[in-house]
């Protein structure tokens, strides 16, 4: 009887629970919009009632192996307490696990989001051949994660993988974090947008300007369609984001000596317009990675690989359902 | 029969064997000039007439377990070549661990200078309590050890943990590495020494000129005499150090989420002038080391140490004895 996990990715916007079988085959998605509104009870009675019906319906399967659910904010992975999150502002030292444990009488696993969409493109996506990949998930703000040989690596409690809240820039803007010039400040979608603003306000972007007038909606895709279509300004700002990001690869690379770094979420996407600048920046600022640049003329030489993620905004997805796969320990039974 | 190892400790200036027992006793220590500029072939026999002179001292007392040695530079794990030394200049694609097998006719086990130290550091020194920790070595250099749940992290190809090169302040002055602004351009003992012939330059440092002019070997450590007596400019280098240390230890603390941080080296010494700027610094930047600092009212909350390291010059020393305790396998015999 084969085997399959259901796997939950909670984001800010979209709630979606999926049945993964242990091959990493999609059985079934369901997506809903994450009424955050609504408050945390509404939320969590909407992912346990996906639950529940995902594991009534493929009951006849095989053996449920277990629920993961990836978790914006920060985690204490002990007592499965949400601490604060941005996303789900209701969410405040709130005991998550305890509740959904409580509606569905069976045991879940919680993860921190960024750390679930690594283990997704470990398991499934652009780190399928690699034990170690790191990570940096570029959306709203930035977040990482870091898979070492194999494992999630969490630090003492649960903190780690900060990676957007890197040093680049000493003397940069203020970031929410109390730091200032964080890779965030420079690598967000909320970053892209400033900056495309900034380079408004000071006269040297008169089309990103007129696409603001026009477009009620600016946002950090509407630079990305500009750069694509050429425009100055907004190419700019997007080799601004690459060497913010080629800087704390850098950084990374020094460091951990990975065979891969994985970049992902939506500015992901923007990739053509701010590899170029990202990939002169690393190459400039770590002689590890020079050391370990991929040559085609070497085949077997240990290579530094730093890709785009494979799985877009399903790697959470994917990820959430490994958790508990990956866990030794015997069938749950979801109470309906 | 208590078993012992012998670690060696090769530096730029000292060449240090010594027999240590499982508990971390040491019994003999053997210390020399490493005479580089007579060669590596010369350095390398140094080293294997005091293990041979260490192993026959010992042999009625035990089982030798094996002979560990710690190797400044760019190391092949596999294949125990020295592929570079700043320190040790003819040492390029230098096979020394063949070299020292085939003199000795038994198996030694090298290892990274600044991995060994951390490791020390956690078997007998600053580390004793934790599993993982990561430490930095101020010296004429900076290098970087990590230690992740007791095991030396190397990296894919030997080369992680290049701390001294992890960015700082991204217009700084260039670095032998290639980059700008990397942390061993502000905290080592080299960097010290450059800023204050800077400060002199600029005629912002009366006290340092005349120092400068009266001492014929002026180095760091008189720096660090005057910023002890009360020079403001001495004392104004020391914040630089400690700002870059803390901007450097802020990032790691964001990345890793680990229980400590050692600063170990020489420069280490002029901890008092360097640590108030540091912690200020690593207080603004990082919100997971304001998440865990240490609270006497909390004595049970998971916190992050910063730490001095515990055995000065030792520790890489003790640290080389620990490999091949470290390692699962039968005594080795040194052929005399």
């Amino acid at each position: 009887m084969p085997a399959y996990a259901i796997g939950v990715d909670l984001g800010g916007t979209n709630l979606r629970i999926a049945a993964v079988d242990a091959a990493g085959n999609l059985l079934q998605k369901i997506t809903t919009g994450a009424q955050v509104a609504k408050g945390r009870d509404f939320v969590v009675a909407e992912m346990t009632d996906a639950i529940r019906q995902l594991s009534a319906k493929f009951a006849s399967l095989g053996e449920l192996t277990g629920i993961g659910i990836g978790v914006p904010g920060i985690l204490d992975m002990e007592t499965g307490v949400v601490r604060k999150s941005p996303n789900l502002p209701d969410w405040i030292d709130y005991p998550v696990r305890e509740e959904i444990e409580r509606r569905l009488k069976t045991q879940v696993v919680l993860e921190n989001d960024a750390n679930v969409a690594a283990l997704g493109e470990k398991w499934l996506g652009a780190g399928r051949e690699v034990d170690s990949l790191c990570m940096i998930t570029l959306g709203t703000g930035v977040g990482g994660g870091l898979i070492l040989n194999r494992r999630i690596w969490r630090g003492m409690s649960g903190m780690a993988s900060e990676l957007g809240h890197i040093n680049v820039e000493p003397e940069g803007p203020l970031c929410g974090c109390g730091s200032r010039g964080c890779l965030e400040q420079f690598a967000s979608a909320t970053a892209i947008k400033r900056m495309a603003i900034e380079a408004i306000a000071k006269g040297e972007a008169p089309e990103l300007a007129r696409a603001m007038k026009e477009e009620p909606e600016f946002s950090s895709r509407i630079v990305y369609q500009m750069a694509v279509q050429g425009d100055g300004a907004a190419q700019q700002i997007f080799r601004v984001v690459g060497a913010a990001l080629g800087s704390t690869i850098a950084d990374l690379v020094n460091i951990f000596n990975l065979p891969m770094y994985v970049i992902g979420g939506g500015v992901a996407s923007a990739w053509d317009a701010f590899a170029p600048a990202m990939m002169e920046e690393v190459r400039t600022r770590s002689f590890v990675y020079t050391a370990t640049e991929p040559d085609p003329n070497l085949p077997n030489k240990k290579k530094t690989i730093i890709t785009r993620a494979l799985l877009g905004s399903d790697a959470g997805l994917y990820g959430a359902a490994r958790l508990p796969l990956l866990e030794v320990r015997g069938a749950v039974a979801v109470s309906s």
